[in-house]
């Protein structure tokens, strides 16, 4: 299979994207890059994926897939020669899965209610909740890595993945507001598994530098307070 | 491994149940039901479930699994030796995948939204909604069933699970809104695909009967009329 049948649509600070692309370098998979360009979609985006119009989407063999977890899913499963994105234990997979849909649907709304926060009350409580969120996860993270460095083990694997892809908001939400989200002295698993995860092979030129990101944040933010509001 | 450690905790009625239900029953597991009283939840569903204290859970060996999708996909997984619930092509499975999570996430919510709605004009767009989610999965249909009975192709798999356990309360919305949502003249495929679904050996028993469905939902929807407000 020729390797420019592999495409990626993407952009480089979003952290759903930077799932597939973690995932794609454990498989050692090379890819065409496509990078969508901040408001505006190109027309392959929206012929791959007429649905919800977002990134990422692989493009296999002119097959689109959408959906960061499925991308990763898909990744595991299409090239099995290489290392397992998913745990072997259908248990532990069922775990794996429980954890990332946590992340998704309860943890990051968070996270995101923290940017989008007005005055110091909301803030104080969005940042409640994502610290409440970091000891579930701290939690989990212990049973899951059973004394190894990740949630997958010896390596990274599903949840790492879905958990580490916002690492790099993280710090910049920490950053913009002067403080410590993932603390070491209340959950010093994770702190150490954050650590270790920016630093791995998979990871490292992927994850956007913090300096980089809060620049583009600013950027994002400062277009959103311009933007006309909503029709209704 | 005795089958008195398979216990699905659960109630008739939900859909969710029901999805972890026909996959024991695709696997010709035998399990004890354990169903919670409405407006109560049991000890073992509470220590089982802590994040969302929501059924279906599965448990077994001691080991609960939640969330209806991961329990079908966990259910598969270790029964590998029964028929298949996922398809076995990669690409197959993360497009069943995408339609499962579409209808969970988006379709869902219309016709949970049907049943909030207040007044004629929400009523019609809520409806409105869940035909517009029905063309788009007629559209599915054809493409993952190729020309047979299921989109799982010859037998019932993980995206008919999906949308099949929805298809009582449908009928129950059909019947309180005195309209058809489910139209065989314009999603004919799905029609019929309706039909063999809650007919198929692995259905027909856990399927209820649309009278005894809405009977339920009379109670149910009474009962939260006269529930106290939320506290803000």
């Amino acid at each position: 299979m020729a390797e420019s049948e592999i495409k990626l649509l993407g952009a480089w600070p979003s952290p759903f994207v930077m799932r597939a692309r973690i995932a794609l370098n454990i498989k050692s998979i090379d890819y065409e890059f496509h990078q969508e360009k901040l408001g505006s979609k190109s027309q392959l985006l929206l012929e791959s994926n007429p649905v919800y119009k977002k990134i990422p989407v692989l493009i296999h063999d002119q097959k689109p897939i959408c959906e960061s977890l499925i991308i990763v899913q898909y990744v595991d499963e299409a090239w099995s020669s290489g290392p397992s994105i998913l745990p072997s234990d259908p248990y532990d997979r069922a775990i794996a899965r429980f954890w990332a849909a946590y992340i998704d649907d309860k943890w990051f709304p968070s996270l995101s209610g923290l940017a989008k926060a007005q005055g110091e009350e909301a803030k104080k409580a969005a940042m409640d909740q994502v610290r409440e969120g970091f000891l579930l996860l701290e939690e989990a993270f212990g049973k899951c890595s059973k004394g190894k460095d990740f949630f997958g083990g010896d390596r990274i694997g599903y949840l790492d993945i879905a958990l580490g892809c916002f690492l790099g908001w993280l710090r910049v939400s920490e950053k913009m507001n002067g403080v410590k989200l993932l603390d070491a002295a209340k959950t010093p698993g994770l702190a150490g598994w954050a650590d270790k995860f920016c630093g791995d092979d998979a990871v490292k030129d992927v994850m956007p530098e913090t300096d980089k990101l809060t620049e583009f944040a600013k950027i994002l933010f400062q277009a959103k307070a311009n933007a006309p509001p909503p029709a209704n």
